[in-house]
């Protein structure tokens, strides 16, 4: 496919009825009949034969670009002028349109040695010109929701020199970080947190009597999560100053859905979104933009000419009465791929004196202009290093699994034997491997949209009727449902089992993403079984073994990664576990670590490392945080002189629920030395998962060190942290 | 006002348009004009005539009915025959009239003894009767969202004997709990979580092939919260049958709003919903209902008739659609005290083959038909016992303020010397004492709504622009909020302060709001400050400290109840504390007693009982749990053998920083004896504070008792938690 390296650009189709096959199919294929319920008795404004064409006047005005992904440095004679936003004022729209085309061949040249987000970045090429063409940052705020598709604003404001080390130890943040720049108004990761965040910068200013602007930009997939509608439904009543451009791309957009591709969007909202898509007529925007005008009265706004009423969207038209309902005033679809029409909305809507919050809904193609990501299942929108000529993603073989895999496959194993076992996550089918479960079980199998909230209720009323919901969220992610675990499912000792994937450090994504203090927040709640495995045949008992706890919720916690290449249990079918019981892996003396979840064989590396230093230690798997196995922690302490313990989590959570067993037994007041091995009290940066366990302080040389110091090593305690260094 | 005890019923209003005052003057005054903006354009269908009457064939059917609240055991011949809803089935629309007449005098009198909450309960005495008489549970799920509204619904379910036990110790609860009946589907406290759990069952019955119906009755305040959007975006996703009654009071109805009331409705959606009350022909409804029918197709719903339309509610019509394109087949305004009407609809909507996800929006008054009710400016939301002749509350002197009010005294204090100080509350400024701040400071306090995720945000984008929020949420709320905390707040290290009150046990509420988990999930985050006052002075110089700190997040948690009554700051200004720096407030020897929070009263009591057998103890208060005060720490543990950490909550909080420091310090290898007491490993029933401190092994004597146990009591140890058993 090397003829792929030479794309006509395709990122501006609306200018060329012809080119815009790919929009309109999909806005047609995506009609919501089964939402015609709503339509009765309603002026339905929908257009089906697709008139998205631009004016004559554009076409004379704007040719066809070819854009070239060669693996070459692209020439980027516009954008090597570029060092900050205040280099863009004085561009012409063609100017602006040639830069965007240059951010495009940048972040894919870049991209591609180093991995990363793509498709999201390439979407928004036109729309990060056309704001920091407009506004002013840092003055002016803009807010972008998750973060993935920060690559062209962070190449605009200073960092472009930096972009190849993005993601990677000490390098750029693959979110906006605000240690990072001063143009990274808000930092994010997950998703749904920038109308909220833009809400308190806008009425902050209002409060300190300043005149900034402040945009937010959110995709479809954020809209759908509970945190965007309070803070819409917030804004509307405030009716401060704030500007929400909704990026929608008919995605959901969180960051981390790799393995099959970001989920379909679900959910009513989506199906609003596409009529809105549906009803445009584009070819009129700048004409009647060219009207557009707003005042703003005492308690009223008025609003002056016909061609607003089109902007704004009419009342009643389907979909965009919700946010107008939620107080927003609603302008668009405005094509997001138009840097003329964007560049002349953000330039009225900065005009308008007091518009209150404006909702401007723009209409954008994930992986915008390049082929390879355009056609692909996934957009590539989470990629490794790929060959820019084709897309190709060098993938390196692996001889296992990842954990996510297994537990797929384990909980398809168990479902087969099993029809009351189904299974939830929050837009993440890819990540989850869910997916693969979708595929065998698709009537059992529920995406609820970026709504962990929700998903984690949902599952508990599923509980209650004796199905067997497995809850699949990231570690990280299930604090949105917190409230919700605690109050919904195990206060009422509901069996919902939570999958938490991701626990742990979980390199590039980096804090954000990091699943650190999930043993911490569930393990003090009452009712909860919480269980770690230590490689990949134990993730399959444990899921087999989560099944079978049918009286109250258990949680698995499994890293980012992959297995170790122990046997599986066959056809994937993992054996329930005694709840509550550990094992010990290897006997020795007088030294114990006591680990919990794969850091275990981390553990197990420290232990071969001590032998060699004739210091024969036992190392034990606890399997279970939440009941300990009291035996084991009882016999560990009175057979040995030091006990470590060891997790890939914050304070809190196993070594504090182990210290406590140790204390009320009495095994503490003697000699015994205990010490405990958690993640440090400080956010870890992006980096390799191996880099950060070693900034962690949790590799087997330290834990071998911290043997070493407490059983007299002396100064060798030393030398295996040293080695690490 | 003796005379108030015979009241001219008055929750009929739609039957006599001279009786409608009270309702209609709501409906005009809360015309939307802000919102005129959104009906440019549109046919709005306001009817500003509030012509609420009802059909004259209705009023010759029903007379006025007097209620009557003496004191006196009301006389209840219909209720007398129920025990069951199954005993319902058959009494016609009278005689369910008379019952929810009944319904209401009981509960008067019954929570005019006990205490508890009122309005709620009486605005839908004739919701519980239609529901009861037209479903079937506990084969019907019926769902209260929050669950304060519920206490008809456990007169009706096998309850009415134990009324008079309700919130205290052993005695039923005050919300909808799994264990105490089958009637009730999902247990609640926390708001906005019915419509998850029931489309939860509606999604399971479907797979099982059951044909029960599942009704999840949310006020129009908890409507506000995300998970209410997520969870009806995913049942218009999944078209699941499912209905969802509306109860549109025009109350935020939070159940611990009692200070100043519950808040008064925010954001864009109680705008919608004034709307559409306005809108709204009540006496068309049930001449338009005769008419009603639907029809399902395979990806189409048809509906079939004119009336429908208006049942419906015709596309456009404002506020309506905000539901509509969420997915939702929207059925109202129906007038909630009109049992005919409401049986009706359930009727029709209950024979609906698959009407897919139905919101039947009704509305009703809180404290309908109780005068003392009406007229509060709380509507006697939440109430200790009181005379039911007057409503006049028998509320006990005290000599000193709660912990709440001493809070909103200082941070008003605070703002007075400092104007970036701004706070934040979620629909609970009566709780949270935040009503006095707004009455100050009307500019700088925001209520978002039952919003603790955009709350959080809000505060966080807030904090960018250099401004003090005081994020204030009780303890057992700020587990929604969570994730934003971590993600947005302490990963940015952004000064956001978080006063989370209700922390500890908090008596009648029960463990839905008992704030048992937050020194755990705060304080493992890297970034934050956790502090707890031992006292209202302490509480004050620590409001203080919070302003103070501004580099970094911090959170004060404090308790529910009152002051103990030492000296409060001058001017209630409290003094910022050195960060990390604990006190010690009585010297003594061999045993050392660390308490975290008000519990340190406790633990000076201890050493009371404790000098009684001539044991002398030190006691100190930690102030701090994050940072620890390493030398305080220090020098207890070197200079004691024993050493007790003594706190208000769950395992994984102060007790394990605490002993991470000692044994990372080397403090635990001796002989020092160690001992945690935290909350037990169970959640804690309603009753007396003071009862639930027993039950949890939290008293002084239980301190006493487990001193004594270490020091070699031997029986002796035992003799105080002897004496409290």
């Amino acid at each position: 496919m090397a003829s792929c390296g030479v794309l006509r650009s395709s990122f501006l189709p609306l200018l060329n009825s012809a080119d815009s096959s790919s929009f309109s199919s999909r806005t047609t294929a995506a009609l919501p009949i089964k939402n015609q319920k709503f339509s009765i008795g309603a002026t339905l404004q929908q257009d089906n034969t697709n008139d998205v064409v631009a004016t004559g006047e554009s076409l004379t005005k704007q040719k066809p670009r070819t854009l070239s992904f060669t693996g070459e440095k692209p020439s980027t004679p516009i954008l090597d002028t570029i060092n900050f936003p205040n280099h863009m004022k004085n561009l012409s729209v063609e100017e602006l349109e040639r830069l965007a085309d240059e951010l495009r061949e940048e972040i894919v040249y870049t991209v591609s040695k180093t991995g990363g987000h793509l498709s999201s970045s390439l979407g928004v090429s036109e729309l990060t010109v056309a704001l920091h063409h407009v506004f002013n940052t840092p003055e002016d705020k803009i807010i972008w929701d998750v973060g993935h598709q920060a690559y062209p604003h962070k190449i605009l404001t200073g960092r472009r020199s930096r972009m190849q080390t993005i993601r990677q130890s000490f390098g750029l943040a693959g979110f906006p970080k605000r240690d990072e720049s001063a143009h990274d108004a808000f930092g994010a990761g997950h998703s749904s947190t920038s109308i909220s965040a833009g809400l308190g910068m806008a009425v902050a200013r209002d409060l300190l009597h300043k005149n900034n602007h402040v945009i937010s930009v959110i995709g479809d997939g954020a809209m759908t999560a509970g945190q965007a509608y309070e803070a819409m439904n917030n804004a509307g009543f405030l009716d401060s100053n704030l500007i929400v451009v909704l990026n929608d791309n008919k995605q959901v957009s969180l960051p981390t859905a790799t393995v099959d591709g970001p989920a379909p969007p679900v959910g009513a909202l989506s199906k609003a979104l596409t009529r809105l898509q549906a009803s445009r007529k584009f070819r009129q925007l700048r004409e009647a933009a060219k009207g557009m005008t707003k005042q703003m009265g005492n308690q009223a706004h008025e609003i002056a000419s016909k061609v607003d009423t089109y902007l704004k969207g009419f009342a009643g038209k389907p979909g965009a009465s919700l946010f107008e309902e939620l107080g927003m005033y609603y302008i668009g679809p405005v094509d997001g791929h138009n840097v003329e029409d964007l560049v002349y909305i953000f330039k009225k809507v900065k005009e308008m004196p007091a518009p209150g919050p404006v909702l401007i809904h723009i209409i954008t193609e994930k992986g915008k202009g390049y082929l390879p990501a355009e056609v692909a299942a996934d957009k590539m929108h989470g990629v490794v290093k790929f060959d820019p000529t084709t897309g190709k993603q060098l993938k390196t073989k692996t001889s296992t699994k990842s954990y996510t895999q297994y537990f797929a496959e384990s909980l398809v194993a168990e479902a087969e034997q099993d029809d009351k076992v189904v299974a939830i996550h929050a837009a993440m089918g890819g990540g989850t491997g869910l997916n693969i479960f979708q595929k065998r079980f698709p009537d059992r199998c529920f995406d609820v949209g970026i709504a962990e909230q929700h998903a984690v209720t949902f599952a508990a009323g599923l509980a209650t009727e004796g199905l067997k919901p497995f809850c699949t969220i990231y570690s990280s992610f299930l604090q949105r449902g917190y409230d919700q675990v605690v109050h919904d499912v195990d206060l009422q000792k509901l069996p919902v089992r939570f999958m938490m994937d991701r626990a742990g450090l979980v390199g590039a994504d980096g804090p954000t993403h990091c699943g650190a203090f999930d043993t911490t927040y569930m393990a003090c709640l009452p009712n909860m079984v919480v269980m770690a495995p230590s490689d990949e045949a134990e993730l399959m008992h444990m899921i087999a073994t989560a099944a079978f706890i049918d009286d109250r919720p258990s949680c698995v916690r499994y890293p980012r990664g992959n297995g170790i290449g122990v046997a599986i249990p066959p056809n994937n079918k993992g054996t329930p576990l005694e709840v509550g019981k550990g094992r010990i892996l290897k006997e020795g003396e007088r030294v114990a670590i006591l680990g919990f979840g794969t850091i275990v064989q981390t553990c197990m590396e420290a232990a071969k490392l001590l032998q060699e230093q004739d210091i024969s230690v036992t190392v034990a798997d606890a399997r279970f945080c939440k009941p300990l196995d009291g035996d084991l922690i009882r016999k560990l302490a009175k057979e040995h002189q030091v006990l470590i313990t060891v997790e890939e989590g914050s304070i809190g959570g196993f070594s504090a629920h182990v210290s406590h067993f140790l204390s009320l037994n009495g095994l503490l007041d003697g000699n015994l030395k205990w010490r405990p091995m958690v993640l440090p009290d400080r956010y870890i940066d992006h980096g390799a998962q191996s880099d950060q366990i070693e900034e962690a302080g949790l590799s087997a040389k330290h834990i071998a060190g911290t043997v070493m110091s407490l059983v007299g090593g002396g100064k060798d305690s030393l030398r295996f942290i040293n080695l690490s260094s």
